[in-house]
């Protein structure tokens, strides 16, 4: 077998079989086939793009490519969630605690991240005390006891993945979907889920930006699932607007407690709601989406998912009385207050813009090893429908810097305000199953 | 300007600007954009193409990618041929001293490449003691006084394209009309000419199997020499079938100078005399097509043309003689005659398959530093559309071997006989000017 020909076989239109799809993933992986070879096989699956089993079989190839996270040790069926990513994305936060509070057990690997703000270990270190070096013995531990622990990536996962994704980044075939489903769902298995439920992402301040391609996407990655035999759903949710009001690291966890009480922005709560439904009834908890969205709900207001929440942050090692006292979370020298310059509906918050003056103030890195500032971000007033009088507070913004021009404008400009009544978005267009 | 941006352009199908292709082929040649980059962006202009403006642009930057043959010092107009490649194709051979013996001057670098045979210079040098190495101001004395020289590939012409080729070569990319022919275009510009004519194969044994793609090549490559201001004409010419009778090194030369008597095969006869008129038409040496053919008839009748050959190869150091005495070139230990199993006319002589067999025989070479036998070879005597009796010899093998059972088999299985009545084929499809 010949690299160059495989290439060729991609980019003449052609599915590869097994074989050769495993001989390009172990070359690459093992250095043998070189970058310049994948690249142009990348571009050409760009173009061409892939068979559901080419997709299962790269997906399995790239998972075989290295470590594997055993979760046997731990009872149950272990459902993982993952998101395409978004502004004021922190369904994890919210989601973990509450299906674990349902029984589910949740032995979640997760990341810090770029983006607008940081990933979910970024936004729970903004809890004093709380860490997520805890070794695979505690893990399993952890989880078999209070049914949830999080973790930061550890070990040497999807190699392939990691390589592939790095040449893509450089290379213009990030926007390919059989190699963003792929490569999802390569991390997913690796980490152990024997179940997957996936938030699909669409609108402006998705990596998706319209609903067709989130649904492809969608479907690529249920199917891949139904090929490698682990049970995934996915679901289409709203990113035309940021999810929720607040967008910042400890910002957001304060979000997410509100919501764990019950008392929480209603998109949030209801995604978290459906998704974790899913969960609940995949982990096989409740015999329908019915009684397991039930089941949640009356987590929430019985205080159980609260509980849940405080007893995992002790557990690893973190201050749970900020639940109570948020006072003790992490807090920006200033905030400044952005007044409506008219009356009327807003019409747009583009989320892609509202992540952008976050990443300015400080909540998110733009490189690997960049600081990042848990206590500054925004909070929202309104959403997309909402009404605005002349001179309301629509957004503070949560800053340790005092210039904050450039921001204000970033939020002016995004969030546009007219006489034009506007319906509120919906949030979930669909749900993919097999 | 980023790389990545520039990929992404093109995948997206939108053209580059003058300044982003020299961007790129500039950062290519001094090895600050990778190949990874490069080869993605091959793989996308794979699919997308190139207008007129992006391939003439990238012709002169790989043109100034590198040195120039500067051919000033020499008179008159420098018309360069140059042939897409193909099975027996000794027309440089021909046409060189042809042309020069009508006044055109011949200033030719030439190549050895790989193939089936060697190339030109290969050829050359199975005259005794011809030899290619001669100093620039050697060769500009030679064309001037004698109006030709040939002199191997010197300088660091285009090595952009150099090394691109050699990374298409590994990636898949070779095959894309605007990157072959921006490569060709470049080699002729660097190499000093004024105008160009070039033979594009069409057939079998060509890199361009079809007509509709051969029309596609010669069409921008035409359009590349009029937006770069070099005079390019393009011929469409058969390779369905071997041109000439003789594949080998020394052998090719023999039918060369029979051509050159006017005693060489009908096709590479009129081959030579459609490409030269061209030459010598656009060389300004006859004011006409037509009477820059009857210059050339004339010269092969009077003897101008072989006499021209002889001055050029005793200019080089070569030994002359062989003209009159064809036992000085190299012999073979061997000949073998392939006799007919059946009558009937030859439908079809596969020329890439009757390649391989000149090659298995040891005429051409498979890696660069492989040795090359200049004795060996084939001397087909019928052509397609021709009757062949049973146990008539169809065709005579040259080798140093013995054992060549399998260059039997290979050329019994590639040239068809049968009894339908086939048709010569046509040799000139198509002349593409502006």
């Amino acid at each position: 077998m010949r690299m160059v020909d495989l290439i060729e076989k991609k980019r003449d239109g052609k599915a590869l079989t097994k074989k050769e799809i495993r001989y390009i993933i172990e070359g690459y992986t093992a250095g043998e086939i070189p970058d310049y070879q994948m690249s142009a096989f990348a571009m050409a699956v760009f173009f061409r793009g892939m068979t559901e089993e080419e997709m299962a079989e790269l997906t399995m190839a790239m998972v075989d490519s290295g470590e594997k996270i055993d979760l046997s040790e731990i009872k149950g069926i272990k459902v993982d969630k993952h998101s395409t990513g978004g502004v004021g994305d922190k369904t994890t936060l919210v989601l973990a605690p509450l299906v674990a509070s349902a029984g589910v057990p949740v032995a979640k690997m997760s990341g810090r991240g770029l983006g607008h703000t940081g990933g979910t270990i970024d936004k729970l270190e903004s809890i004093p005390g709380f860490h997520v070096e805890i070794d695979n013995r505690q893990f399993v531990r952890l989880v078999n006891q209070n049914k949830i622990a999080v973790v930061g990536q550890t070990g040497n996962l999807t190699p392939a993945d990691k390589k592939l994704y790095a040449l893509r980044d450089v290379t213009a075939t990030v926007n390919s979907i059989p190699l963003i489903a792929s490569s999802i769902m390569s991390k997913k298995i690796a980490a152990g889920a024997d179940a997957i439920v996936l938030d699909v992402k669409t609108g402006s301040g998705a990596f998706m930006k319209n609903i067709e391609e989130s649904k492809k996407l969608a479907k690529a990655m249920v199917k891949i699932g139904e090929n490698v035999g682990k049970k995934t759903i996915a679901v289409i949710s709203d990113m035309s607007q940021p999810l929720g009001f607040a967008i910042g690291n400890a910002l957001e966890v304060q979000e997410a407690i509100d919501t764990l009480k019950g008392e929480g922005p209603e998109d949030l709560t209801e995604l978290c709601l459906t998704l974790g439904s899913y969960m609940v009834y995949m982990a096989e908890k409740a015999d329908s989406l019915e009684k397991a969205r039930k089941l949640l709900e009356q987590s929430i207001a019985s205080g159980k998912a609260l509980e849940t929440f405080k007893t995992f942050v002790s557990a690893q090692g973190g201050d749970a009385s900020i639940v109570d006292d948020p006072s003790k979370l992490p807090h920006s020298s200033y905030t400044f207050e952005l007044k409506a310059k008219e009356e009327g509906y807003v019409n747009e918050i583009a989320a892609d813009a509202v992540g952008t003056a976050a990443m300015w103030l400080g909540a998110g890195r733009a490189t690997k090893d960049a600081a990042i500032d848990l206590a500054v971000g925004l909070i929202l007033h309104k959403k997309i429908g909402d009404y605005v009088k002349k001179g309301e507070t629509f957004v503070t913004i949560y800053s340790n810097q005092q210039d904050i021009e450039k921001v204000k404008q970033i939020l002016y400009d995004s969030i546009k305000i007219s006489n034009n009544k506007t319906k509120k978005p919906v949030l979930i267009y669909e749900t993919i199953t097999n």
